[in-house]
């Protein structure tokens, strides 16, 4: 067995000591003579695996009292309708466009009421969606239900340092953000925060768990053609059990954080993705070879695209990275060039490798 | 390791071998360098993965090439409103009411529109939901868009063993069925279905993924607040993959059907359901210590309520059950008693063990 190094926007790599577990109790779940994907989601084995998930994610996440966590599905292109339906009551919401997650994320919006775009940073340089429209400059409406974020571009690669304060710009109105390719890579702003939501299969677990952190004052107020399922205040009565969640997906999440838990916690995984970031950008601004077109306060920690200096050129670099086992490098095709993905399972080694090959490809090709 | 023998009504029992499998490979499939919940959903390798469980799937149960094959989430809750946001047009629905999870549909589908009970078994008897309503009863509607049955109540243990025949009714509308808990047990007649979904945590694999086939003539007509990840048009336009689909689940799901292949295919396993059925209800019906309340033409050949003579004695049989590793026999708590779920996963080994503990504990208490 060689494993490679995976830098996969998601479902991304995950951390060998979680799948070693996850396979040596496959066939039996500490004696109980079931795996975890057999067991009933109502049985005690899987209370007891539900419940320190949540408690261990809680903790990692310092998630205040006052917001709920429901364990939902559908990712976050599912969300992206169900906030709406949830949050909006049919009026009016108000959307800052950073790249192409949040502007799908205001086409979905427009099913349900107005939503406004409040700024935008498109057309913004060179290349669109490389900057971060400043928070003093937002256009945010009188009467929006909710101000939308995506806190980190996966496919632009722009990330925001600061979640934005909007009682400081004058805003009562919640804020709502998908950080689903940062979520878990430092810590959370809750007092800035309504509801954040995120797919899992970036830096949690498989894809096909949706996590989700609700305000308990926001609740209750669904749209009447609202699923039952994606209903929040229905979710959190049930305890995320109105319909049978994602179990399997739910333990190996709960693997995960107990792996968070021993690397040292969030801020400890911060640290790690700054230095890894820093090494790569770093080989990326210091050759005359590879470029990335994203502002420097804007780069995501992330994911990092990148550009060779010739079009012909990315088909001998990806496949020299596969025979170096470094694996799925290819750019979004709307962005095109190359893309790292360096989530939290992503080791320094990993990126060490990749900066070293990267440095052997400019000096072959430069 | 002591596998036992687990008779949860889902998620559920998987064959051995499909775990051994899925823990083989966890951390490299097949010298990829990476585990299968680490793929990206559009590279080649689980390109290949998802292509073969699609193909085994329609073939395993012979789905013509008129129905569309989708791999959704959120199980059989979400889509008893997802059905109607694509299929109701806001208009007339009818629903054959055989237990619990029909009344669920019912009462999601009126969330979209006029939900008609065209009949039902409630109040059948001695007890609730213990027969099947004949289909020439049926109060069909004039200008209904479908018709809904569940043709396995999971909850109550009543099964339709032929599926109705609509049109030999003299109606037009497309047949829409849930048949999460029997799916794969026995062949389908696909020229009675417009429509059939199941969540996989009961014969296909773990919870989370949702299978819907679905007649090409019925997709386009989504509701206009129907979100896009729900719209089956455009799910299908993209293959199951306009928002992330559980890739992992979708995986185990494949190792199943390689499985189901190997048994012998869909009529192998419904003789071998048969048989298990068969043994388990003779033991029931041919001792005067145990009962089964379903009519015997309406007998799940899946989910097996059945109750003790004495309430005092559940709390034994269950405690006893578990030192003979038999478990998960608790009956759903609208029920009451006891059930026994045997998907195709369960061994006739694991019957044979169950009749033979109901035997020695019927003498000890009888």
């Amino acid at each position: 067995m060689t494993r490679a190094y995976n830098f996969s926007a998601g479902p991304a790599t995950l951390p060998e000591p979680v799948l070693a577990q996850a396979a040596a109790e496959m066939l039996d779940w500490r004696g109980s003579g079931m795996g975890v994907m057999e067991m009933s989601h109502r049985g005690r084995e899987f209370d007891e695996i539900f419940a320190r998930t949540e408690l261990r994610l809680r903790e990692l996440l310092a998630v205040p009292a006052e917001f709920k966590i429901l364990f939902m599905q559908g990712g976050a292109i599912a969300e992206n309708a169900i906030v709406p339906m949830n949050l909006s009551r049919g009026g009016v919401t108000d959307h800052v466009v950073t790249g192409l997650w949040s502007i799908k994320t205001r086409q979905e919006a427009l099913r349900y009421g107005e939503a406004h775009i409040v700024a935008s940073n498109a057309a913004d340089g060179a290349a669109n969606h490389t900057t971060l429209p400043a928070p003093a400059t937002w256009r945010l409406s009188a009467n929006a239900s909710y101000v939308h974020v995506c806190s980190n571009e996966t496919i632009n690669g722009v990330e925001m340092h600061e979640l934005p304060d909007l009682r400081a710009l004058g805003c009562d109105a919640p804020l709502v953000m998908d950080c689903s390719s940062h979520i878990g890579s430092r810590p959370i702003e809750w007092t800035r925060v309504g509801l954040a939501y995120a797919g899992a299969q970036k830096n949690i677990g498989p894809s096909g768990l949706t996590l989700v952190f609700v305000r308990e004052d926001l609740l209750g107020h669904a749209l009447p053609f609202c699923p039952s399922a994606f209903d929040y205040a229905v979710v959190a009565a049930n305890g995320s059990m109105y319909n049978t969640p994602p179990t399997y997906s739910i333990y190996i999440a709960g693997l995960v954080f107990e792996w968070m838990a021993a690397q040292g916690g969030v801020a400890a995984l911060e640290q790690r993705n700054i230095e890894k970031a820093t090494l790569l950008y770093d080989a990326i601004d210091g050759s005359a070879f590879y470029t990335n077109r994203v502002a420097r306060e804007a780069r995501s920690r992330m994911n990092v695209p990148f550009f060779l200096p010739d079009d012909r050129l990315y088909a001998p670099f990806l496949a020299g990275a596969e025979e170096h086992r470094l694996l799925q490098l290819k750019g979004h095709k709307s962005v095109g060039g190359l893309r790292a993905s360096i989530y939290n399972a992503m080791p320094l080694a990993g990126v060490q490798a990749l900066v070293t090959y990267m440095r052997e490809f400019a000096q072959r090709h430069g």
